[in-house]
């Protein structure tokens, strides 16, 4: 593709000028690079709780949105809960499965590969042991997490896994779940 | 307080009598512990897809919702998308803020101890150049995350940092995104 073709283009619903416009943006002031991501949540009683999405820092500047968005949180009845949501953990599904779904698609675009349709089924393993401290040996968190992405491109069969790649070698949310993040708490009076 | 007060009581919106239970009953079968979560997600161009989270397994059976939950992610227009939702990465800040507040609140009902309020906020820290490939040495995903919570309840100091250390210490996502977890990635033709 020549190279004024593959700025005007658009590929898997990507403006691919925009993305290397953002590239070369980057490298030439390297602080608009640093992003800062934030949420606020608020206890509902029991398993509810919900949290607010609205501005962030990227690009040198705070970002407003134009509308706050609201992600809900639940536990089943199982677990004490209303079932009114899905639960932390679905989410932390959600929040991969989104991730490696984005990357996927961006990345493909940069290289020119037209991407029809994705989907993805993810299972995580969790074993009650854990969260309920019955056993030490076994962890609270998930054991492993299994993702099957189903993928329509029209591209031979090597460039199918190539474009998979793509979505866990710059993913962000599978380099955090994968190879963990430092998080610190704190707490004060309300 | 008295046991039958104890297993009768509401705490934190908590029946603890039934945490109680599911305790005993995992105790006397542990093969009911083992929980299957999952979600399928379906991408809807660029940066934008969403998740359906529906049936999970656990204490020894398929358990089906009442209804199927849709979570949804999107990009901001600076990141090339139509800004319709939270990103991905915003959606793992919420869930690790969601899984905090209820093991705290879980874990303090077992201990008999009333939570009035919690919030927090969250903010995670992204460098971009990790993310578009510009720079090896910086990470794709989150190079720390900064919890701050709020807490109101009518307990001494030390107990208040007491109550966020259950958060901390039983929380599955928290486990999860602080030490990693194994990830396995699968395609195919759709």
């Amino acid at each position: 593709m020549a190279t004024a073709q593959k700025l005007s283009a658009i590929i898997n619903g990507v403006m691919v000028g925009d993305l290397f416009s953002t590239i070369e943006a980057i490298k030439s002031r390297s602080a608009i690079a640093k992003f800062k991501y934030r949420v606020h949540n608020q206890w509902a009683g029991a398993g509810q709780n919900k949290s607010t999405v609205d501005t962030f820092y990227g690009a040198g500047q705070e970002q407003a949105r134009h509308k706050p968005f609201v992600i809900e949180a639940d536990e089943p009845a199982i677990l004490l809960g209303k079932d009114m949501a899905a639960n932390p953990t679905e989410h932390l599904l959600h929040a991969l499965a989104a991730c490696l779904t984005t990357s996927m698609v961006y990345h493909a675009a940069a290289r020119g590969i037209e991407i029809e349709e994705v989907e993805s089924s993810l299972e995580g393993d969790i074993d009650l042991h854990g969260f309920l401290g019955l056993n030490r040996n076994v962890r609270k968190g998930f054991q492993g997490i299994r993702v099957n992405f189903k993928i329509k491109a029209n591209v031979p069969d090597e460039q199918l896994q190539e474009i998979v790649q793509l979505g866990m070698g710059y993913s962000p949310v599978f380099d955090s779940v994968t190879n963990g993040v430092p998080v610190s708490v704190k707490a004060q009076r309300l």
